[in-house]
């Protein structure tokens, strides 16, 4: 067990949006709600697997809608706590502790807002090692583990609580439900024994995320190269440099869907980059062929800074680098492949890990 | 106490078929359903209000959706038990007893059948006294009863639990979901003390519904005219005789919508009517002019035998009375006025009680 202070979170945060892949939420207003949340609670306690007992019951907190919404519309707390209890009080089991179901600048770090103000522990771990937009994309799912019960809220008081019969039927019903909501809920979902966790969840999330959030900061303060330090400690690929020409983005079925368009700079002058996302960065193409796809991260940085920019703040005109980088190796097993697949999305197109599409399409 | 046995509930479907002015749900379902768990489980008691403790608490079963869909799909029975039974164990309270929602061919039985389901009283009330389209249409709103907790379940087994701040977002986040299940699920909701259903009901919906079928059943053994019969039995009106020329239906936002024109006859010759409806008939208007509105019941009957015609069964060719009766004097008053207004439904007019109306416009 570590503490985790004010100080931890900017770190956290920041490399968790570089493993959020354009989504997971705004690491800006993630940071804002946990620091303020230890301010007037206190560190929160942050526990491996392996110090918690096999039966303690770990649920996970999350928000879910169109990240750009939350951006505009802060998050109250006050629902992220009612969904929490919700689903306690439901399950007929005290939570032992919280965790965060993906990494994501605003979803990494919920959980610590959560943990501060009820003073339960979290879970170094969570159900992706990156950000997806659906409910279902979870590795858990791909271990048998159910989304429901799943209790959402919204700012207005509003609870639901689901019961499904498949961890799709959530993402179908919450889905429809938070466009009402005003693309914006907080949700509970995925909640596992330490047991189950110890198998299926993917361990040391929030600390791989301080790691990188601090490799980017030394990077900065050494006035070395920031994204190569991004680059380097993902064990990633340079995919691209260049600038932003164009943006198309809209909220559509609860989500921030669209592309982005870049012109090459530097070694990538006269090449041009598409780059598609539903929340989280989907697929990309280099001159057409694809570069790097789902379920592989790949991340958009400021070309100075190293910083992660997410899909709702992709801006005509900014000057970036692209990243590619493997995901957890988890997500290659066939039956959590077949939630995240390029054609899962309706990309006609082979899984190819970027690493041996790298070694094949780069320069 | 009074026991329903197989043999009411014929009367009672087609009593509150006519109330359902439409909607409610098939009758023939209802009565295969409740015929069958009456055979199955044995009679129902139907208990008055004022033969139950103030502190019961009562839960109404429904149906919710399309009505054309569960003509296709019939429920399954297991899905209502569900929902009622979800209801009770989020509650924590064991429900005394269940009662219908609304007046209508499948929403009136629907209890009998989860009544002889759990071998629990039904009582003779409702919340309408007529059919309507949207959760929060209710007198209860109007009074300040909330339609959470409101459970819902579908065929496959899955579970959703509302708990919101006002009966119309149970509307919202239900009617989505209703469509992802395929314009068909099953509620349990509004769930009261009989104390506040003694203020807040209308009282003796069954007992009504069933002396309006047995009217029709003797009108016909009589060769006396059926139609007249019901009009009589409801203190209705005749507006129109005519032949069915056109029907426009569609199943929209998990409502049957359209309308249907007429053609008159006999007394009605070169008259034209146009019926709107949403699940429920809404208005009609007679040669364009309106001749009843909501909250007044709008009733189809087939001309020779008087059978309440539903929205969904409404074909072309059809020869059919058209009868209008006042409503429950319950939604005159202003709260509940306002929620099954024509205004409400987009209708530009005043409501002005059918009777009046129809001094001035009949001939």
């Amino acid at each position: 067990m570590r503490l985790l202070h004010e100080e931890n979170i900017e770190d956290i945060a920041l490399g968790a949006a570089v493993l959020g892949t354009g989504g997971g939420g705004d690491p800006y207003v993630g940071k804002l709600m946990a620091r303020e949340a230890i301010r007037q609670y206190g560190p929160v306690e942050l526990y491996t697997l392996d110090e918690l007992d096999d039966d303690d019951l770990i649920v996970p907190a999350a928000g879910m809608g169109a990240p750009i919404v939350i951006v505009e519309k802060l998050p109250a707390g006050d629902d992220m706590i009612r969904a929490f209890k919700a689903l306690g009080r439901y399950s007929g089991r005290e939570p032992r502790g919280t965790m965060s179901i993906e990494a994501g600048g605003l979803n990494s770090v919920m959980p610590i807002y959560v943990a501060a103000r009820l003073r339960i522990p979290m879970v170094d771990c969570d159900g992706m090692g990156r950000a997806f937009p659906e409910i279902q994309m979870t590795i858990f799912t791909a271990h048998g583990i159910t989304a429901s019960p799943f209790a959402m809220s919204d700012e207005r008081g509003n609870v639901l609580l689901m019961d499904t019969v498949s961890n799709h039927w959530v993402e179908t019903f919450a889905r429809s439900c938070v466009v009402h909501m005003g693309a914006e809920g907080m949700i509970a979902l995925y909640s596992a024994t330490v047991k189950q966790l110890k198998e299926a969840a993917i361990h040391g999330t929030i600390t791989l995320a301080e790691d990188i959030g601090k490799t980017v900061r030394n990077a900065r303060r050494q006035e070395a190269n920031p994204v190569d330090a991004v680059r380097k400690a993902v064990g990633g690929f340079l995919i691209f440099r260049g600038k932003i020409t164009d943006v198309d983005r809209r909220i559509e079925g609860g989500w921030n869907r669209g592309d982005a368009k870049m012109a090459g700079t530097g070694d990538f002058a006269g090449d041009d980059l598409l780059l598609e996302f539903q929340n989280e960065h989907l697929v990309v193409r280099v001159n057409g062929e694809f570069a790097a796809t789902t379920p592989d991260l790949i991340a958009v940085l400021d070309s100075e800074t190293g910083e992660p920019i997410t899909t709702e703040a992709l801006r005509y005109g900014m000057r970036v680098a692209v990243i590619a980088f493997p995901c957890a190796p988890q997500w290659r097993e066939p039956a959590a492949l077949e939630l995240a697949h390029p054609r899962y999305f309706g990309y006609d197109v082979d899984y190819e890990p970027v690493e041996e599409r790298y070694l094949h399409h780069s320069r």
